[in-house]
């Protein structure tokens, strides 16, 4: 046992003290952590709803309710692992440059301590800055990508930086290797009939949201290994992957999606994979009910600690 | 490319000028249009929950989110088809036979102006109106019908116009061919244990909710067919078809319902018949959250018009 | 046909009077009843979010959507039986012991009359009051129960009495059988990492939720029937089985759950056991929206009495 | 102390059993008592936001807080009268003269059982059925009406029986003496510029919004005293009287209107009055939050109530 | 009569066609008109709850309710006035200088046409392009100024362009004269707690909401025409002056506001002055509820909407 | 300057790092604080809606948007005052006496150490057990009870300990001296006409809500510090206190109350006053909207502590 447990519900109910992530300790900094858990309430790339700034703070108050054992995995994530939870980083909102700046700052610290970073969005476009801090670390890294937008965009509203865009980006300034990445989940209407070619050009596998109902998570999770091979992975998780009715509280939702128990499925499938980073994101509370959004969200931050854990004790 | 293009999203973010469907054009009638958007604001014949008035407002204010392109039908909508939102045929609250007379009026507009009207309901009385619009243009037509009641009823309330009512005026006045229509995801408690055997005796084929969770939607896109044969087809959509997780914002929910996946794939094996008309109907917003019920059908109706961008496009 | 029938929807539209469960008669006593509704407002013992104490209400007030014919059990429940709506147990919030008594005496007059007790939580903490009262009338009973959570603490917070105790607290007093029991859909992140051995060890049989999601409702019929065996029936069902998605409205909401279609299909497919009470609890209102929670608890319920039409019809 | 006392709290906490108006107990008819409490759920009429169906079941379960005791007025309203909940009218939606009917009729019963109807609607359109009774029993009566509409129309949507016609309706059947009655509190925007000199023209007394604003409570007792001299009184209350603040579950919400504690104050001072009835219109719970205009309406009607305990009383 | 009526409530009902202002006509330029309704859906200056980019459409669905007739002022704008919806100005969310250039060439182009802006925000700091624009036609304007915050930083975030400081801005760009100028409402608590006093030293006169409560609406109304004299008006209404009680549906509500009627009788008060501009800004949709804030929004524009009306008049 | 300044907003955008209230730094005990915010989470004790004891947790988070100085006390809480946020008390639910404990030993540490407890509750009851600790500290204090419950009754639902209790015992236990107490606000319905009466033989004064609408803020002042005189005071308030349109988040308001800006002003008018301890109570988050119930509380809280820099500011 280590010093980083939440306090014990027995002695402590869990609607105690919830301003952190699943009620861990506080840290400064993430010097001898194993993961770090960081907020980035940036929305000011939102095209459609905002209200992601508070999807931290959403994700963090309802992440009370989970607690440390995933028996499917066969762990306890606070046993095996030292986490704390870092705060936010301090956002400028409608200063996207400024806002990167911030953003790969933290990750670096965070990185340069030893820690796998843990962001909670914000919206997509947080995800560029910190792949800006990964690739300063580990270089270029695959990136695993569950969403139903490709986020590919050249521009939206003929401006290069927004949550529509950060792949694009991040392509361009080298920080991901497309021949390793991919992304699933994507469905819904499109500007571009060729968005899923153009991402091809682009060197990324697509598996679309109709191709991915016709798979099984554990063939998912082969495909995925194949293509990830021993790069370095970067995982992001866009919220809307999952279908309105198990996540409404987003900004862009998509008809067509998958259930609270595939999304589960999926990251579990992939637990052998090396990971730099972890985020999810687009969690907007000001359209969540009854907090199941942030529950889900809180729920796939806790599967991927799971795999960290995972990982930890398979390797003692 | 034509002139009925919604304004680009990129140099108009979607929140933009929100009030007609997908941002198309306003039209003051129907002349030299492939399809028409006509909202029926009529919730007078709600059995339970009203607020079906607010449907056509709620799904033209989210289907702003909707982009022209159906990768899965391979079409570009406002490419192959010219548009317009007509507006909402002036109901008049309270006094059904008016507005099933106001209804038919501006549905027969559309139709002798050779455009396929898709109407936003309103509750599901309305469709009686269109039916007698349709008639008049085509003779009898079939019926498909997704919805989890039959609306077969003779009397509700001791009255014959109502929205459990439609189909049955429907067919005493001989509007539809019974022997060509079809009827699925009918499910819930009843009032009468033999409604289904009513609705074979008059001539219809049905689909209980339970035997369609049993067949694919490559199975039922054949039975329709061969149902349907060369009949000239009146699609009916009633947003309770969906399970309340998805479609919570109606007014006779009913558990045991669709994933928004299967609404997608049904309607996308059908994309060969000949249809007269489309309305989806029972959307309601007071009872909706996160617009998630109205996005729904806003994708719904997108859908059909795919398939007609779809037959466009073969059959140039 | 007897007299204990709603009103009819024909004459009275179902938003009136829509106080009682489905509309039905209220009574003073069980007496000459085949089943009696029971409300048991109680939600003191919840650990984290509390409201269950309006569970009654809520459904009571949605279930004037339910009619009285179950097709797909082929029975009209209020022609083959005799039931009513028996108001609520008058629980003290904050003191559980208090509160049980008066839910084991309320009880043991329904069961003394030879009703059938269908209760409306409240909590899962009154199902221990429920337990008490049916062991006096039939001894050890065995335990079917669908949830989310195993309920087995030995303590929550330090203290015996709480809604994640009961079942521990029923073996000890010996009010139901383990080796007959059956718990199902267990999921979520735990305490312990043993739960699913601990309750083996007391005796029970644990299909977790990632198991259960493996296996046909038949399937799953057969399983518990073999457990089961001829031992009379308690049938306790936490609304948190189902998914967030499908039941945002109850106090400790855990993702990866199921459908509603799935949740009826398990109930028809214990249609044959013989049961000696029921409860639906953990109906949350105030984290409900539109009350499709409470709509799927109201028909869970409306499911069990099926079966007791269904069962009182076959034996006729 | 009679037979119609609701449970003590002490006994039976007020979230218990809270289908009727202040758990009152439920009566089949008005024999025997002093006042009679009935909803009347039809809101067919609306112009605007319908939703008023639900309104009687939404006052009914949050009156449950309600107490006994309006030390105001120095009463006890249980001790001094006999009331209980009659129930809902049967309306008929979408067939208002069938349910004007329903209401009339039930209206009379009460009236010639010599109880006092309190009725709880449902939009405007139902006072009229209401008057029609009334002037049956007493001929034509005093009209005290709050409200921030006249609700004079002629036709609405070119018809002549909706939520803004009632009073129009009943100064042509000469149910109502325009002389001795009086409006107050209309104001917002309006159709016709003239609104109040048609109203003064058609023989009403009209205190808009504007003007009640500049005047004590007391002084509008006086006003209104000096109005109604010793006519039977028929005071109907639509909720929108109050501003959209503290009543924003209504149909059609007036800006610029009353606090809660000015509709006390103004009810409590016509304490003199000899009424013949009351109604409280216009509450939508779907349009409500945390129920609190279900709640001022629950205590406008606990007001009337104790309007008639301090005239019981005092004549003892 | 004029050709920009909207349609009549009679033939058809306010719940029809809801997509723009009053449902006046849809205009694409302002040439002949009185006034043009101009959406700026921006709030990506926000620095708390974002939101208001939906305030355009949620005022104008709500502004449906609204009537021509101010019966207080004594017109009817319709009749008086022509005017109609320009729809919204093309906004960049992220990029407030392109979306200040977009914003001040709409309403350069307006106002060159002759008619008076009335625009819906959007965060309080598309403001400051409005008075770009209004500067280059009139020259400094005085400001009127309803708020509960001063907006008169010099940085937020360390940022100049913010909707904190966008009249800062407008004094160093010389658009407004402060010596003319006049805020009012401020209260709640401070980062600066000399931010009166600076406003002082920039010249500007100050009502803090402790002063303002204590004034009648006509004092006020002497005041601020004495302040401003002749000077040309630009008046801008922040929602968050009312009362959270009256207008929860902001981004950064301030408690010990005004009331709905309070606001009304304040701009009826200031009838006689000369208007070169207005806007209502900062109504928030996803925080509102039962659109009363957006309802009240929509009701300051209708009172500036009857200024102007009254003007012409009186000018006849 | 101190080291217990929030972060400023400058560099932190207010909606980063929320938990905890008006984001001052954790600290583990009041060493060397002036004042010490502690969170009560307890709502076992509520007689009707629960949901308090995430009430500390909504005040916390929405108290982000408070700033530190208090313009019309004059001062700066932040320069004036050392103070942290403690974290909650760890309550044990349906444990009412534990909680008492847990509640008595966490404020006999802050009074201890020197600090004024200000206490986010919870239900009313939790206030019983900051008295014991009051008690300990400085003997029998006076009590400033703002609510509109006088919470004196002897039991509730038969019980001794409840939120309508807690005063009476904290009598019978001698911590107050209900000679230099007063109770403000009290209203509607009650189970016993003799409710003020019996405060009055208790010793205690009361202004029922009816009286309190009459006199001034400053006459209020007057008449609490003549009761008061130099006794040591515990001000506590209770959140029903205001209108339900004010502060609909609570579990049982009562209408006809007061204004955000009233209770702004009563609690400047005892700044004079030599407190002991605060406490706000009875916020539930469940039933608020837009959080404006929780916002008005993190005022109350604040102007109390605005008190507490005035007088320290006046003693220098």
């Amino acid at each position: 046992m280590n010093n980083y447990q939440p306090p014990s519900a027995s002695g402590s109910p869990r609607f105690c003290n919830m301003g952190r992530f699943m009620r861990l300790p506080e840290a400064k900094n993430a010097e001898g952590l194993d993961f770090a858990i960081l907020g980035i309430p940036f929305d000011t790339a939102a095209s459609f709803r905002p209200g992601a700034r508070f999807g931290p703070n959403g994700i963090r108050n309802i992440s009370a309710m989970i607690k440390p054992n995933n028996v499917t995995m066969g762990v306890n994530i606070m046993e095996e692992l030292k986490g704390a939870d870092l705060g936010d980083v301090d956002v400028i909102p409608d200063y996207i440059h400024e806002t990167y700046s911030a953003i790969e700052e933290k990750l670096t610290e965070v990185l340069n301590a030893g820690a796998v970073p843990i962001s909670l969005g914000g919206d997509h476009a947080v995800t560029l800055g910190e792949l800006r801090a990964i690739y300063k670390k580990y270089g270029k890294v695959a990136l695993v990508h569950f969403d139903s937008h490709l986020d590919l965009c050249d521009t939206v509203f003929g401006q290069k930086y927004n949550h529509g865009t950060p792949f694009r980006r991040a392509l361009e300034e080298r920080l991901i290797d497309p021949s390793c990445s991919i992304q699933m989940g994507m469905r819904g209407s499109l500007y571009d009939p060729d968005d899923f070619k153009i991402a091809a050009d682009l060197g990324f596998k697509v598996i679309p949201g109709d191709e991915l109902h016709k798979i099984t998570p554990e063939e998912l999770g082969e495909i995925i290994k194949e293509r990830v091979g021993d790069m370095k992975v970067f995982l992001t998780f866009d919220i809307d992957f999952a279908d309105p009715a198990y996540a409404p509280g987003t900004g862009t939702p998509e008809v067509g999606g998958f259930t609270s128990f595939e999304v589960l499925q999926y990251i579990r499938n992939i637990k052998d994979l090396s990971f730099a980073g972890f985020d999810i994101v687009e969690v907007a509370p000001p359209y969540d009910h009854s907090e199941i959004t942030a529950y889900l969200a809180a729920n796939i931050a806790f599967e991927f600690m799971s795999i960290l854990a995972y990982q930890k004790k398979k390797n003692k």
